[in-house]
């Protein structure tokens, strides 16, 4: 294989080394984290001091964080209308989601369909909190009066951060919960649960460096508490998830959202830098492009932009065979491009959405991988648009 | 740590070198399988190469194999009255379940409570066929028409084999659906999902030498499906269980099932050898041990076995500080040594049960392990009973 440069840090981070040395070691850790005697007792251990450098990540309490396999399963635990708060047992009686949100929030949990509301974002992608406030009111009105809500600290696709903190105050005023799918966020930028006003929040290893198949459902306070949850049966994560703990998957999280904090600032700048080198150099090549979101807040690694007459689906395969790894917006589909749900609330001509490309870079991403990039973009662009003059009987 | 002897493998079973170095070698595959580009085709072949080796390993075809992570995830996919099967798509109306099974299988899955009803088993720790073929005709004559019969292969805490082919028949024949948890059997005795009549099939990777955290839910045929599956959004693993693929785990998995298959028979041969000199011992030191199960098939692996008057609970710390890692039955619990619903269904009285210890073996157990564990248990009996004698005011 040519050299390669992997600008897909949404779709899956490289796993730090500090993570992969953690599953390494925890592999020769043999026991069940149930079991009792010693061995066990060390497998423990270590999925323990894992949970306490999770839960620092975001500012929770160790105990308040419950692993899952990652983040789908913990969106799917989450959203649920069996979560007890304090003394209020009644059941969620309905769930707002934000137009923007990821498949596995989109899917609604265990809520049923009926039950499921979408809230709409503005053409800058930002969740529309007018919309939420009057939505909320009226289903008050109506007799719906514990709703959950659903919005992600930052979208998958543009990168574009949400207002969380002020929908948590609404939220909250309306006795609502409300539920932060901070997978993209988590060890990129703060994301601290109180800070967020998140009664729950979702988290993923393997988008912080940390192994695919760990995640975790972190708990604002022990007073929230699922009363039917996914995976029952045995008393693990404080009877919340069944299961013998991906003990190696988790100390690697662990690891990874410990790497993460410390190095945060640090990734944080490079990859802003990185970031306008590559918009700057874009822009230059493809001066129609459209960067979507880039007038407002972003995470500082993600680029989703497209230009009109080239299809995202040619570019990729191109942009592949010349060594980029990038894609068209969520990987978690079955390897489809399909067509973007975020660009279509966003309110995107689809002939635009269709060429959207999405390029996410991480900590280790360099000067000399951008500069690779957008020299094979030149010559895509120039490639594609010559067969589209081509093509319309315009060529030269 | 003094030198340990682990005793404990139907808990969680120590990896196989193989296992560690796929999951090693996995760790260094960056891409996320559902990603387009070579990275997440490379991450992708990975997971479909260990997707062959688990469906060799119970002679199934590799599509019909969902992975989960783990056992407990694989039995609350499996249990849920949303199957379809070929051109039934209507609902199954019922659980049964043995009175047996894995709190992960006695949790129902996704089943009302009211719905679920356990078959009972008999003194020897069989299920009951003539009262779950009997059961089935009133369930069908009350209207109850599409069951869902669910049989593990052999009991984690016994050992004891189920028959589970007879059962199929009785089952089908019922218009029914049969889900076997095989996750003691799996890479350790024959464990084929056809001449076990099995439609659905759970399996664990940690209990045959793979890495914690994967599992897999494997099904007879592709005519059988999940309408509303546990964890949804994205496409994965055919639309029956959404979220990002825990490649490195699955990989694990995959190597894990392969040498088990290749070493199942020499590694049955030497675990049979080394259980019936344990047995000997056993008994050799304490003539009134009961071993549970000893009359009927059991795994080549397991003893489950007590002495009157002395408490596993007891008995666990004292030879985990003679550096011997065994477990009183279900690892599965948070630690707790609790009453055993295995015991309680064939019979046992609470007080024998309460001493009930397993021993579980694997392939590497050695002659010298189990001399060693006699060792210990001969030095724990004498001050046990000595202890008990002097209580009783019997003493010398």
């Amino acid at each position: 294989m040519s050299v390669r440069v992997y600008l897909d840090w949404n779709a899956t981070a490289p796993p730090r080394p500090e993570a992969r040395d953690a599953v390494l070691a925890a592999m020769d850790v043999l026991g069940n984290p149930s079991s009792v005697h010693g061995e066990g007792r060390a497998a423990r251990r270590l999925m323990e001091e894992a949970r306490e450098k999770v839960a620092r990540l975001v500012g929770a309490e160790p105990r308040n964080v419950i692993f899952t396999s990652g983040g789908s399963e913990a969106n799917a635990l989450a959203l649920t209308p069996a979560i007890e708060a304090g003394s209020d047992k009644a059941p969620r009686d309905r769930l707002l989601i934000s137009a923007i949100e990821h498949p596995s929030v989109r899917s609604g949990g265990v809520f049923p369909a009926t039950a499921v509301e979408e809230i709409p974002v503005s053409a800058s992608g930002i969740v529309d909190i007018a919309a939420l406030e009057q939505r909320l009111a009226t289903l008050k009105a109506e007799g719906v009066c514990r709703p959950l809500v659903s919005l992600m600290h930052a979208n998958n696709e543009t990168g574009i951060i949400q207002p969380v903190a002020a929908v948590a105050n609404i939220v909250h005023a309306a006795n609502g919960l409300l539920h932060v799918d901070a997978v993209q966020t988590a060890g990129r930028i703060s994301c601290d649960i109180a800070a967020l006003g998140a009664d729950l929040l979702t988290v993923s290893a393997h988008k912080l460096g940390g192994p695919k198949g760990a995640g975790a459902v972190i708990l604002r306070s022990d007073t929230i508490h699922f009363s039917n949850p996914l995976i029952r049966g045995g008393g693990q994560e404080r009877g919340q998830r069944a299961g013998t703990e991906n003990v190696s998957g988790i100390a690697g999280f662990g690891a990874a959202a410990h790497a993460a904090a410390r190095t945060m600032a640090a990734d944080r700048a490079s990859m802003s830098a990185l970031r306008a080198r590559l918009e700057d150099g874009l822009m230059a090549v493809s001066p129609d492009a459209v960067i979507f979101g880039i007038l407002v807040e972003r995470l500082p690694n993600t680029v989703l932009f497209a230009v009109p007459g080239i299809k995202a689906e040619t570019a990729l395969i191109a942009l592949d065979l010349e060594g980029m790894a990038v894609s068209s917006g969520a990987a978690c589909s079955s390897g489809k491009v399909a067509a973007s749900h975020v660009l279509a609330a966003m309110g995107v001509e689809p002939a635009l959405a269709q060429g959207a490309i999405r390029l996410s870079l991480g900590p280790t991403t360099t000067e000399v991988e951008i500069d690779a990039f957008l020299k094979a973009w030149m010559k895509l662009a120039k490639g594609l648009s010559k067969g589209l003059k081509e093509r319309c009987g315009l060529a030269a």
